[in-house]
């Protein structure tokens, strides 16, 4: 690795990509701490993510990159970006807009708790689907 | 669905398998909030977390179930396990025995921050990874 060699090269490297170029993101709410989301990034996305310093994935269904919030308005400021020890998944520490992180309208996507067997939905919709998308979906 | 079906096979069915039957698992640690790593499951693994209550992974390298502390005794003691909105990453609310769960000897895995193009260590080692895995690694 040559001294040279620009820093966005450097840290793409580091990362540990998945046979598609991908990597899990997970997203954490700063401050409280709750695990909002896990979603995925290519090189792109993250590259993107750095320079905008709002979280921007690869949206795998739809094979692009996918700048959350940019229909929703629930962009995620970027406090932080971490990486784990064997280099094969991101923490990112966000700022989450508007509260919410999941399209269901609920804060984190991880809404279903496991009890006696059963997934149970354990968190409220804070905003409405249809308010957040409007006719748009 | 019928009412007859086993619990174990309903919250099994809920997740959404990757193509190679697994599904991305993250711990967080109880009480703190801290994201300590993220792993793989696969079906016999979640039923394993479920029943035994303690985290079991799927080593992805090694091909098999992998008892979290097994070797090192830092047992991941499981208080819930959460699903997300599309069913495909799991949220595991956990007890860090030992306080390390990384098998560096840190706290946690996400331990590298990005600091101006560089990934840097930014937490230190509690456990030497001689004195965790004795002569066995």
């Amino acid at each position: 690795m040559s001294a040279a060699e620009p820093g966005e090269d450097r840290l793409l490297q580091s990362v540990r990509w998945d046979s598609q170029g991908l990597v899990p993101a997970i997203a954490q709410e700063a401050g409280t701490g709750k695990v909002l989301m896990m979603a995925w990034m290519n090189r792109d996305a993250l590259q993107a993510t750095v320079s905008e310093g709002r979280a921007v994935y690869f949206s795998r269904s739809r094979g692009c990159l996918w700048r959350k919030g940019e229909q929703s308005g629930h962009v995620q400021l970027v406090r932080e970006i971490r990486l784990d020890c064997d280099g094969d998944a991101i923490l990112l520490q966000v700022e989450q807009r508007g509260g919410v992180a999941c399209h269901t309208g609920r804060h984190s996507c991880f809404f279903q708790r496991l009890e006696d067997g059963t997934w149970r939905v354990v968190e409220a919709v804070l905003k409405d689907a249809t308010e957040i998308y409007g006719d748009s979906r």
